[in-house]
């Protein structure tokens, strides 16, 4: 065996941590122990790095280094989550996070100081497995979601959120938009495992992110009348698991017909879920996606038309409510260039995944540095990445973040001949 | 308010265990928390009436009132289960058990003691919502379920059989058939809520069972390929939860043809189960019911063929699995007649719904009564009956069991003139 690079000994490092026996993989929802252990496990190595680490009120980690003035304005951020979907890989999210550890490894052996401060930055629940709502850390720091609505959220597993935050040791009453923390920061670089085969096509280790397809998820309650599967004839049945089907249906057949359009039904309960037993209740939750935001509100409309037809034909209600919605970002077009003159090899990719450095695109500059995934599998176990692909990556990442430290986001002025 | 009646008074005792506040009514697996209280409740109010109570290998309780002789042979067994379907009645099961309580105390007020043993029993998980088999109880008894078989199972919240029934208090090396207990049992009588409209609309109180109709369960396991909700082209995919869509349908359309015939798909789980992921995996049980086990098999096979046609178009994987079958069963002829002639006013019905005293049919003469239902609901919380019916259903049970214990199976001879 050869020895494994540096970022993939640091990945090496949590490969036990949230292991899920049952799906696969790995599950690590937000505020939940095994994110819990890997922030502390991040928060161990930036200590050791005499990184100075802030956990915010909304559960966000800033591990700074900083200037010989000591100034924490003008930062140049980067990082990425720690928790997983039910079942995921282990790199969405771990990968920007140890890219970051490594990448500040490189540039300390290259500069004593920064010129700027550089932060390191975990964000909690970036997949919004737990509490419904994607990147539910940088929404919060935004104000995007608000406190209200943040401390009414409940978690899958039935916590509410202001139980989670404080088993986490955070205090709910403080939780919130922090815009002065946001206004610190002059940018965000996110580095993320691409949940594709774009890279692995173009046999390129390393792209940079040009946009994010507009998003979101619906949760649609179906109701019906619970009764025995044996004694209830079929014509006298109002059966919410006929209507889930159709909807499930729908989702396909509306994003099929409408190119460069992603649906998805990928969470289902049936209540109350014996063999035997015909369903009072299905919630199903369907997620879409595409460039604009007006086809992804076009389709959410076809499919409520065709679940409503079928509820009616069935003798079921429905509830529709939205959890999410993200329009198309796309990421801040001066430092991609900026970005692109750094790494002249690496192609330019748009995504269908949300991230946080999507949704801090609203406030501050921010941009993405995509990782080679063979398989083109993400949120299962497949994902994968090479250990030098993962190695290319952080060194893409601190050369980077070095000029962006020197210069800030002002590209150096050309030396004349 | 009335005083209740001392029916009605016995099922008060309990109405607060096992109480489900997510699904509503109750959730009371076998051989977990809420049985068990309810198995100890019983066996308390059955040592109080100075019955002998033993909890035979396989968690059947057999309260025993004896005969002068102290015989154990020739008994007349009745009784039912305390377990429920998740979120379940108040009734299913039950009603049997404090019945057959409240029937013992009118024989008692009658007769001193039995000419023949009479033997109150209740028998665990007859829904199979914990393991998967219904009639656990009396399929182990009857040797239907083996021990081998039994002892691989693993619950559904993941706890193998062997642990359960450990916790439970039992010994598993020791479970299985138990011959010499059933060849000791002359006749068993269940007395059950109706689990549909029969008596309602005929307005009587009490009916007997002539038949259940032949029933099954089947697991069916579709693979797919996880993957990211956004990232992944429409055209890219292999996901099961449209198969599982499909099923559903294909379910109902099969049943629906077929006069008497009931299928349902109840429980599915979708596997990771996030809202942005793909599914890799989607487990879905369907239940189908008919009077003849041809038809039952012909419509397993309907359904198998759209499931292997939809997953081939999806490029998925199907795998089923049979979880229990029981074939038609009809109950003995000569006792249905006598109890006809006990109870002149009750109708006969037929039933879609299985029970232990089906299972038990294939070794013994069993009878069953039913208990009026005016909302026709079963395996829901709204499964109702009234305090008049249940006590009406008590004294139907007390004048069998007082006539079978006077006189075995074998009518009375006409008295001469």
């Amino acid at each position: 065996m050869s020895t494994p690079t540096p970022t993939a000994a640091l990945l090496a490092e949590i490969e036990e941590i949230g292991r899920d026996p049952e799906r696969g993989g790995y599950s690590r929802p937000g505020f939940a122990a095994a994110e819990l252990t890997l922030r502390d496990w991040f928060v161990d190595h930036a200590r050791r790095r005499g990184l100075d680490v802030e956990i915010d009120a909304d559960g966000v980690v800033w591990a700074w280094w900083l200037p010989a003035d000591g100034t924490r304005h003008g930062a140049i951020g980067t990082g990425s989550h720690l928790d997983s979907v039910p079942g995921g890989g282990a790199y969405d999210g771990p990968l920007g996070v140890v890219s970051a550890l490594r990448a500040m490894d490189l540039l300390r052996a290259r500069i004593d100081r920064p010129a700027r401060p550089l932060v390191l930055m975990v964000l909690p629940e970036e997949e919004g497995s737990r509490f419904g709502v994607p990147c539910l850390g940088s929404r919060l720091l935004t104000g995007e979601l608000t406190a209200t609505r943040a401390r009414s959220l409940v978690a899958r597993d039935g916590v509410p959120f202001d139980e989670a935050l404080r088993s986490a040791g955070l205090d709910p009453e403080v939780v919130g938009a922090r815009p002065e923390a946001l206004a610190g920061l002059a940018a965000f670089l996110e580095l993320h495992v691409e949940q594709g085969r774009g890279l692995a096509d173009l046999d390129r280790p390393v792209a940079l992110g040009r946009s994010i397809l507009a998003h979101g998820r619906w949760r649609l309650e179906i109701r019906g009348r619970g009764d025995h599967a044996g004694s209830t004839l079929m014509e006298d049945r109002a059966d919410p698991v006929l209507v889930a089907a159709d909807v499930v249906r729908a989702v396909r057949a509306a994003a099929s017909r409408v190119p460069g359009a992603r649906g998805t039904v990928g969470r289902i309960e049936v209540v109350p879920g014996g063999t035997n037993v015909i369903a009072s209740r299905v919630l199903l939750w369907f997620d879409l996606r595409h460039a604009e935001e007006g086809v992804v509100r076009d389709l959410v409309e076809e499919i409520i038309a065709a679940a409503s037809s079928a509820a009616e034909a069935e003798g079921c209600g429905i509830a529709l409510s939205e959890e999410s919605f993200s329009p198309e970002v796309v990421f801040d077009a001066a430092l991609r260039e900026r970005l692109g003159t750094l790494l002249p090899q690496a192609p330019v990719l748009d995504t269908g995944a949300g991230h946080d450095a999507g949704v801090l695109a609203a406030a501050i500059p921010t941009g993405m540095l995509f990782v080679r995934n063979p398989t083109g599998t993400s949120h299962a176990p497949d994902e994968v990445t090479s250990d030098e692909d993962a190695e290319a990556g952080s060194e893409a990442l601190a050369h980077v973040l070095e000029d962006l430290l020197a210069h800030g986001l002002r590209p150096p002025t050309p030396t004349r001949p």
